[in-house]
């Protein structure tokens, strides 16, 4: 067998860093979500962009599958190996190599996660913004273009990859961008490399741009009448430009979760939870006119947090969504979806997918970066009741064609992997084809996390 | 002839739209920069994407070179029909199709200009804020990734386009992105497509982000002692998140030519020219905290802009940068460079250049996008001496040396055309053996605009 012969040659390469071990196959056989367990072949974990290189082409040789993996905390079984291999784990590839203050930028190995990378930079001022809420790898992240609460502000993984290197299909290691802020130089491969899910190389070292931790902070909750008056908030706040961090949209079935779980005590009501980043002088206007803006739209008990104690538990609170969604229905199984519409368009889509939600066996609650047009249904679900099964498969292509019909997209953050495969070709017609063929020039073997993002036959 | 096939059928397809008068011809033969005339077989004046889409057909079935043309005033002789062809000169699809004011995006054609935009915008309070200078169209700034004043703050094209149609070279008509804010759906074809210089394709519509305009505004100009206090008062303002929409480094030779072309009467030292968007509130600490720092680096002579028509006046001034350089030696020609290197060596890249400026033969000015690290040089030179023209192509070859050496790239703004090309090898290394493998899978026969970015042979 061609993966066997690849797999001898890795042990070779990297001794007990390749792994074959029940546990460490199944630890990388699993996902978040309802996909089953897909074991790999073997686990290797190099250390160096010269091991990764010299692994890819041990497997380009013998035509064995090479899947990326950072914290495995993708949502749709991007890092399964589907079609068997090898799965690369950049957890020991975990450095920060530089932090370049006066550039705002930081040069990392892919391992770094989130959470470790803002711990390095506490002291610098400065802070890398993307929160995906899971403490997810910084290679991960860029590869599902990942984004999170702050992207209303900060943007996604899209806008803040600098530079990256990459090992290709066949070896080839390149740079992408620099770390200037810009460039016109030839087409934008970093861009190209973000969002591919790893089926175009492996990332072996990210430039990232830095912001300025904010001089002042304040966060609030309030509770609104009715969706659309949460929504017309959010619209007007943004058109006024008022700085916000984090601006999320929270549904009376996630409202309820949140009491559930953490004894929130909120109305089971939609809520807006926000965040303001600005200067000292220029925050209390801020906060000033959003305030004014909700209540004018019927917003009511405004609890703020400006103790930096009580923003966290605040942001602790929405981050424990997926747990405080399956704690409506203990020993359930949750399918967390993920579209993205106009913001023009939100309103709509909520309010269908309430209703879907509220014809549905199973509960379900909503919780949106409402900012970006981006929210998620969890659906929490019986696994072992096959009407059930068919009735949130079911649902959730009903969402992905509600986003596609209200001018949208089948994922806003999460990705496409396996779960969202159906949907590309209803989403891009012939772009999928062109995407396909990128993919056929740059990996003609398909090693690269086949089975991914495109199709190739 | 292949070219004569194509022609003869487009003439059919076109009629009267398909010229072949000299005059058209040497118009489009015709760029900005040092390139000599380079007319084209004709030139085709579509009307809808439709047309664009049954032309490029007849191209690609005789081989015939397709080259777009916005405004021809990109700056490395990118829209010459340097092989033949026909050139597609857009302009007469240059209608706003949608103002999406909630979802602050606007769909356009492409040969809608950056002024028609705004002024079709400005009852909305919304704006786009790319601003190059000169006034193109949205369909060549997209394809150059175009930036000037305002990218500090609003970022470039590449973060300014939201979705794109494109006719490739087969003539299939792709959809890139959508109106939704962000998506992980797939490759960013809309990223390859921005900056590719319509060597990947025709873009025959854009959907474009939109921005709010500011509620307050200010600009100011000051005197700096030397260039290193300039950049780090710029340095600093970028790290403390100071609201700043434009700041615009002027060296002392720069401003002689303001002073000579339109009688500035700014002291020949180096100047920052800087505009603030905020809040009502907000904005006079900003404007506070600027002066603050930059008067403790040493700056000067702060004159403020409060009025709209003051800062008009400051911001025409600094648009006129061309034509003040050519003031300071009437008849020359300008060769304008544009190099882009991380900030923390931007004090070192400008030093360097007016060291090479002082010593060469004819004038140069410089003048930067400082926030950005992007600074652009115009040399004045004789093109009939040999000798300048030798030293003038020597200065260029260097000038990008040195933003690679210090970790830049060979283009900020005005991308690559045929006056950067011998550049990306040393740039890219195998990055730019990937591009040409991107271009050769999307345009095997090589008709979009052959010549200009990659190599195909
Ligand atoms: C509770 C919870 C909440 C979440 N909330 C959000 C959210 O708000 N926003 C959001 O965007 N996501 C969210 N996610 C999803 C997840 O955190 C993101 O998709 C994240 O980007 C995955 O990073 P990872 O390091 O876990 O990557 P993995 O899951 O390990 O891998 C992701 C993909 O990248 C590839 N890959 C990983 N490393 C490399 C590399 N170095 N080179 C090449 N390919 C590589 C893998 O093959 C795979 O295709 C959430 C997940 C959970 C569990
Ligand atoms: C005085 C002056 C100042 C300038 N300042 C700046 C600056 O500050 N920042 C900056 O970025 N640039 C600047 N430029 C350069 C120029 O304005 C930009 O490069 C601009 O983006 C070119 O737009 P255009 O419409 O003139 O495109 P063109 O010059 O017509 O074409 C540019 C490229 O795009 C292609 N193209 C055009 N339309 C299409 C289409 N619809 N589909 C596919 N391909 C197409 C062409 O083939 C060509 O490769 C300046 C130029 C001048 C003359």
């Amino acid at each position: 067998m061609t993966i066997d012969a690849a797999v001898a040659e890795l042990h070779t390469l990297l001794g007990k860093r390749l792994s074959r071990s029940k546990s460490d196959l199944d630890i990388h056989g699993r996902s978040e979500s309802y996909f089953p367990l897909t074991p790999p072949d073997a686990v290797a974990y190099p250390e160096s962009a010269e091991e990764v290189e010299a692994l890819v082409r041990i497997c380009a040789q013998h035509g064995c599958p090479v899947v990326g993996w950072g914290a495995g905390s993708s949502l749709e079984g991007h890092a399964l190996a589907t079609q068997g291999g090898v799965v690369v784990d950049f957890t020991r590839m975990d450095k920060v190599l530089q932090v370049n203050a006066e550039d705002m930028d930081v040069v990392i190995q892919p391992g770094v996660t989130r959470e470790a990378l803002n711990e390095e930079l506490r002291a610098t001022g400065l802070f890398f913004p993307v929160d995906p809420g899971a403490n997810a790898s910084l290679g991960g992240m860029a590869m599902t273009r990942a984004s999170g609460t702050t992207a209303v502000r900060y943007g996604t993984m899209r806008d803040n990859v600098r530079a990256l290197e990459v090992v290709l299909a066949d070896g080839r290691r390149i740079r992408t961008g620099s770390r200037a802020k810009k460039t016109s130089a030839g087409y934008d491969l970093t861009g190209l490399m973000v969002g591919s899910e790893g089926t175009l190389g492996l990332v072996t070292e990210l430039t990232l741009k830095l912001h300025g931790q904010p001089e002042a902070v304040s966060a609030a909750v309030c509770a609104f009448p009715d969706m659309e008056a949460a929504v017309n908030t959010v619209i007007m706040t943004i058109q006024m430009g008022i700085p916000m961090a984090r601006i999320e949209f929270v549904d009376p079935n996630m409202a309820k979760g949140f009491n559930v779980y953490s004894g929130a005590g909120l109305p089971e009501a939609p809520h807006l939870f926000v965040e303001f980043h600005g200067s000292e002088d220029g925050m209390p206007g801020d906060v000033a006119r959003f305030r004014e803006l909700a209540e004018d739209m019927g917003a009511s008990g405004f609890e703020w947090a400006e103790k930096s104690e009580d923003r966290s538990a605040l942001w602790k609170m929405r981050h424990s969504a997926h747990y405080a969604s399956l704690a409506l229905r203990p020993g359930a199984r949750a399918l967390v979806t993920d579209i993205c519409v106009p913001i023009s368009r939100l309103a709509e889509a909520v309010e269908e997918t309430r209703a879907d939600i509220a014809a549905a066996p199973f509960p379900g609650t909503i919780l949106g970066h409402v900012g970006d047009g981006n929210f998620h249904a969890s659906l929490m679900f019986d696994e072992e009741d096959a009407t059930e099964v068919a009735a949130v498969m079911d649902f959730s292509r009903r969402i992905v064609e509600r986003a596609l019909r209200l001018g949208g997209t089948s994922t806003g953050e999460h990705g496409i992997g396996i779960g969202k495969l159906d949907y590309m070709a209803a989403e891009h017609g012939d772009g999928w084809n062109v995407m396909g063929e990128i993919k056929r020039a740059l990996d003609p073997q398909n090693i690269m996390n086949p089975g991914k993002v495109v199709r190739m036959n």
